[in-house]
Formats: structure tokens, sequence, C-alpha cells
């Protein structure tokens, strides 16, 4: 069993609760919105990504043989188990696209169904969606500043575990970078695969010269070789000399890689060296614990450097490593529901995003209304899932790539900075909702 | 293929070093060690956590046929892929034992292996242990400041992806969690798994006291009470008025549980309101957002709450997502090999760590020095594979939790603190090591 498709990758309560409605019969529709209740600190939007794995994991989403053996051990009830062993999800989802930029309280994504069934999906859920939403969301940072730079994820060795690792190659190529170091990440999302070498290699070898030598002649399509182990501009003057040796063998020399140091003194300094040597069209490639704020001074700089790596700041999203997500019941057998949990109330009912825009196609706002309304707006969900059966068809990374950019261009400029904005994107929510809101709360004030 | 068992799930730049290794038929024995170059602001020492995973990837790590055929689609010699697909680690490794306290450059992992097999290794090797160290080492913040309480890893919504998930379920009971809610990771490693109920389960029914009732009559053996939805001393009397009628049914209320609002003071009027009930073996337990700080205010506080849920701050590490680990060449064809990067050089030659207690069991300090010398002290990295075969057990978590436990008795207590302590624990370096750096600094020097 791939743990990753796993229905015991759960909270042990989503069981005990179905245990709950199986056990009284609660087989009532149900309808749960996931939303993000507030930005992380240095966010003025977020990107949606992950619906794709969301929507394998729906469809195949079952429970093997050894899996309701081991849960008949554990205090789980013959007959729910019985249940369980045929489940299959047989609702409906509706989400926003992938590469759509949303704001808090927006619902991105609703499930409903059968109340066992959706409570069932929320754990992993929100697991896929929150991390490559996050990652989405902190990769665009760096497009944003470097917007003509080619950006590669470097992340894998600090990525949270394997499914991180994959997840943010995807996320990030998502909001706009241009590949990553991933070689499994760039098989299974057909994501363009970059290296370079590492400083190993060339320790490996008495003499640095040599090292690039070596590195070269076994990999002639594609050479990047490192600089900084001893002394960048000494290596910057070794590359030029081996160059004519190479280009005998009709070998050319891609680019070279700092990674320590002042990037961009050093980054000058080796472009003349190169520039001198006669290698006009050796780029340079830039890596070494670079977040946005260092990419934007070093782009702001003039630094000649054609790439960057992007490791641990952004696939760990370090200055913000979650973002306040929920997935809550927003409806049960037609009648709306809310939390009101000090500080956490919720907004009830079902739900629908309508975005309007400016005659120059800019956005001008959003309103979030009941599904049931209508407005001259567009609408951000869409039926994704039907009965079980997912109607929304695969989209390639490159179209979604494209979507990405399309919203980030329409964004208002204000809110376009890695600081946080003076001014929010105006959310606003509809009469109809708020009244709803409001009766509910009169209810509640009812003594039983 | 499982991805977290693919070769692939590795940067790009191993392979490309590999096919250079062997196209030049670079064979000797390297040696390469993991460490971690410098603590997070918060932290004054780290867990080792891991090993157990690293040791199952190494042993059964091996290309698939369908990789091999897919990397012969992205620029490898034919050649090199025939000696992938028949790869498989031989070399030897040396590793601290899971839940040991160490600390900055103190190589927590040795691997000694022809060049190729060892330089495969790094991306997934760091990807395993930097995690589950990351965890351990922020989990056991936890649980000094409340070694009384009961402890439950919740975080699995927010984790990174479907791995780190499991993972903090398993790194944070080393660290002296009691359980997770991570029904998968209670299978896997066979940790106790505890749940309660979520505000779904309470909301889908019209009367809160229904759905208490109707959830502890089909979960009979271990019934928590969530009841912070409406109003939390409301919910509490409900619970002392539902009590009698479950008892009629042999059942009893094991826990309520609040999730919302100031914890100390709900948690002491609950306790009175329960008390008063005769409900005095009720327990309470709390969740909500907890970092450690809060929870070492509440337990200051003498909060009488029981068992606490940490989720989030806890699975991401959220104040530090991340450790500046390295994985480097120390040692090649029996020559100490050093990194001097600016900022970032490493000390040479393969090394152990002895460790020096005083005579009440307490650590006194660490000496790194060479692998080769030997002190009266106790040594800190064991031989846990050889040729390819693991020779170490597989240990009982409950074992690796004794040992953590063990080691944090052992810790100076000027150091075991939330803040920065404002000394640090001694790690000294040999004078043979010390010798052997400058030697090689001083031969980099000479022009070549």
């Amino acid at each position: 069993m791939k743990i990753e498709n796993s229905l015991l990758l759960t909270d042990l309560y989503e069981l005990t609760m179905m245990q709950g409605y199986y056990y009284h019969k609660m087989e009532g529709m149900a309808s749960f919105e996931f939303f993000v209740r507030k930005l992380p600190k240095n966010r003025n939007f977020l990107v949606f990504a992950g619906l794709e794995q969301l929507l394998n994991f729906v469809e195949s989403a079952h429970f093997e043989k050894e899996e309701i053996e081991w849960l008949a051990q554990q205090n789980f009830r013959i007959d729910f188990l019985n249940y369980l062993e045929n489940f299959r999800f047989s609702g409906d989802i509706y989400a926003m696209q992938e590469g759509t930029i949303f704001f808090p309280f927006e619902p991105v994504l609703r499930v409903t169904a059968p109340i066992a069934q959706a409570q069932l999906l929320e754990s992993r859920l929100m697991n896929i969606i929150h991390y490559q939403t996050l990652i989405a969301s902190k990769a665009i940072r760096f497009a944003l500043v470097a917007p003509e730079k080619n950006l590669v994820e470097f992340g894998l060795r600090r990525a949270h575990g394997a499914e991180a690792t994959i997840f943010s190659a995807r996320a990030s190529f998502i909001a706009g970078f241009s590949g990553t170091s991933n070689v499994l990440a760039g098989k299974l999302f057909e994501i363009p695969i970059l290296g370079t070498m590492a400083h190993s290699f060339i320790q490996a070898h008495d003499v640095e010269e040599q090292s690039f030598f070596d590195y070269a002649i076994a990999n002639p399509q594609n050479v990047t070789l490192l600089i900084d182990t001893y002394d960048t501009e000494r290596a910057a003057k070794l590359v030029v000399k081996l160059a004519p040796k190479l280009k005998e063998k009709g070998i050319s020399i891609e680019a070279v890689r700092l990674d320590s140091g002042d990037l961009e003194l050093l980054s000058k300094r080796v472009r003349s060296i190169l520039d001198t040597g006669g290698l006009k069209e050796t780029k340079i490639f830039a890596s070494g614990n670079l977040d946005e704020y260092k990419l934007e001074a070093l782009v702001k700089s003039g630094a000649p450097i054609n790439g960057f790596g992007i490791g641990t700041s952004l696939d760990t999203s370090s200055d913000a490593p979650y973002l306040d997500c929920v997935y809550k019941l927003q409806e049960y057998e037609g009648k709306p529901r809310r939390k009101r949990s000090t500080g956490k109330a919720t907004w009830p009912g079902t739900k629908q995003v309508f975005r309007y825009f400016n005659k120059n196609g800019s956005m001008q706002k959003d309103l979030i209304g009941l599904a049931t309304e209508s407005y001259p707006a567009v609408t951000l969900l869409h039926p994704v899932m039907r009965n079980g059966k997912r109607i929304y068809p695969k989209e390639s990374l490159i179209e979604i790539q494209k979507r990405t950019k399309d919203n980030l261009a329409r964004l208002p400029f204000e809110i376009k900075t890695l600081e946080p904005a003076k001014t929010t994107y105006p959310v606003e929510f509809s009469q109809p909702l708020i009244s709803l809101r409001d009766q509910l709360e009169r209810e509640e004030l009812q003594p039983e």
C-alpha cells in the first residue's frame, strides 16, 4: 500500500465520527468548504494548487482488506467495518482552478456528499491542498521579483519528507519556476529537471581543473561547473582555460555556478573573466540559502546572474511554514450550519466567489455570496467531480502556469509586493449571506 | 513504485556526478558525514531521529526497470544505466543511536562506500534524517515544559505532505509524546492512537446534547466530548446532565476537550463544573494552536488540563522549519578532504564524537576527534550497517523514547530552557583533528 493513497492517513476522530454517523443512520447530504482564515504576515494573496492530486486521491480512495483487519483490532464495530470495506466516495466537488489567486474566507473547494463520506476526506484533503497552496503562494514571490530569471526548485534535501519534495517541485512550477533538481518530480509531472555538480565531486579530485574536465567529458550535454569550492575567481579562470580543450571535443560550457560568498560582487567579476575569456555564452547560475528578499536585492543590483537555485526557504516556506486553513461543515440536510467558537466563527451556507474585473482586465473586487446567488461577475468555483467521478480534465502544468501568470498580471499592483501591502484587496460579503448569518445568530440566542 | 523508496527521489546532480565517477572509473572509497552547522535561534540542543527509516531505505535501494527506461530518455549513457540497473549499496554506515542529544559540527552519521554509491544516497538520506531530527528536536521542547502531561501529536492536516505526517508522529513519540491522532502512523509504528470529535459532528445535530449522546453510544470505548462549539460552560453542564444516562448503559465519559478561548480560565471553570457534578474522573484535554510557550504558561498557571493536542507548530516546527544540515565528503581514497567555501568550511577526515560525563551521570563535555583516536569517554557513533547489510537491530519506539528521556535527564540544566541559553554546552575539537585541518590549510596555500 502506498502511504499517500491509504485512507488510514487520517485523524482517528474522522473514523470515530463516521462510526457515529453510521450507527445513528445519519445519511443526509453535507457540504464542507475549505478556506484560509487569515493571511500569513508576509503574504498579500495566495495561489491555489493541489487539485489534481486531490482528485486522484478522492477518486481512488478505498480501504484495503488488511487495513480493515487492522481496524478490527482497534475497537471499531464489525458492521461499520463492513461498510468501510465497500467505501467509495460518491459525492460532488466544486473547486477553484489551480493557479487561481485567492484571499481569506473565500472557499477554494466545496465537498457535498453523505456526511460520513465528506467527513472522512477532511484530514488528507487538507494535507494535500494546504501544502501545495502554501508552496505556490511562496514561490510566486520569487517569480514576482525575478520574472526574467530562470528559477529552479532545489529544496529536496530539506523539504519535509518524500511527498513534500515532489509537491514543492510541482507547486513552484505552477507559480512560475522553470524547473526542479528533483528527478522523480521530473518523471511524475513532466517538469524540466536541471542539475549542476556538488563540491564533493571537486573535492574527490586532487586538482580542481581535472574535476571540471572529467565532469564535462562524462556529461557533455549540459555542463554547469561549480566554481566556489576553493577560490571563485581562480576557478573562473580555470574554466576559461578549459573551454578550448572542451570545444575541440564539441562540448560547450553551459554555465558556472556560484554557491557562497558575495554573489553580486562575484557574479560581476566572474562575468568579466568569462567575457574576456571569450565565454560570453556561458551563463552564471547562483544558489546558497537564497530567499525572495536576497533574490530581489540581487536582481535590483544588476548582478549578471541568469538563473537561481532556490531550496530550503521555498520548500519549507520558511517565513510562514503553514496557512491557517480549515475544512468546515457549512450545510447539513439542506440547513446552513456554522461554528461560533471564540475567535473561530464561520460563515454559514454553501458559497460561491464572484470576481469583478475593471475594463482594463485588472481585478477590481471579489464578492463572497451564497452558491444560489448570481451576479454579472466571473465565478471562481467550478464543478470538478460529480457522483464520485471526476469531470474536470487533467490540465498540463504549463496551462496552469499560464493561468497563474495571467492572474498575477491582473492583480492590483499595490499588493504585488514582498512586504505587507498598505491596502488590502477588497473582498466583500453579499447581503443574502450577511442576512443568513444574522438570522442564524438570532436563532442561536433563543433559549432551547 | 512507492515514491518514498524510489532512487529517483534525488537531485539530478547526484546522477550526473555518478556518471562522472563511473565514466572515469573513480571507484575509490569515500566517507561522507552528516552534521548540523548551526543551531536554530531557539534551540540549545538537537535530538537525532530517523535512522530506522534511513536503514530501510539504504538496504532496499535499487532502480526499477521502468525508472532506468525513463532515465534513458534523459541524456544518460547506456553503459552507466546498465550499471545503475544493478545498483545495490555495499558500504558501511556509522551513526548515533536515535534519541541521542547532539550539537553542531558533531557528525551524527557517516557513510563509507565506493564514491558513486555514497554520493547517490545524499539527497534522500538528508531528507529522511533532517525532518525526523527537526521534529524530535521541536517535540522535546513540549516534553520539557510539560513532563507530567499527556501530549498527543495532532498535526496531520498541516504537515507538509503524506510522509511528514507519519514521520512527525514517530519523531514526537521518540521525544516523549504519548500518542498521535494519525491512524496510519499508529499502524506502521505501533504508536498509541487517540482521537476525540470535531465541531462538524456537533453542528450536524440540531441539539448539542444529542450529538454528545449519539457519539458516546456509537463509540463507547473512549468518549471524549468537544465542548467549545457554542458555549463551553453550558456544554460542560450538559456533559454532567448526560453522564448518568450513559452510566446506565455502562459508558463513562473519559474526557472533555477545549479547543478555543482562554484555556486557563475555561479549564478551571469546567473542572469545577465536572467535579461538582460528580465527574471527578473525567479528564480535560485541550488543543487549539498551541506552541511550547503557551503550553509552558498553561502548565505554570496550574490549569487543570490533563492532556494536550499539539498540531501545526510541532509538525512544521514553525519557529524553525529547517536545520542547517549538510552531508559532506570528508575522505576519499584514504586522504582527508575539506570544503573551504566562504562561511562553509568543514572539518576534514572521518570523525568520532566522545562524550564525557560527570560523576553524577550528567553530561560534562563532548570532544570531536578523528575516528582513529581513542579516549576514556563514551563514543556516540556506532556501526549500524556493514557491506550493505544492516547490523544494528530494530529498536522499539519505547526503547528509543527511554533513551531520549535518559539523555534529557543528563543534560546540564542551564541549557534545558525554551529560550536561548546563556551558556552553550562545551563541544571541543581534538588536537589531532585541529592539526589535520591546519596541515590541509597549509597545503592548500602552496601554489600548484
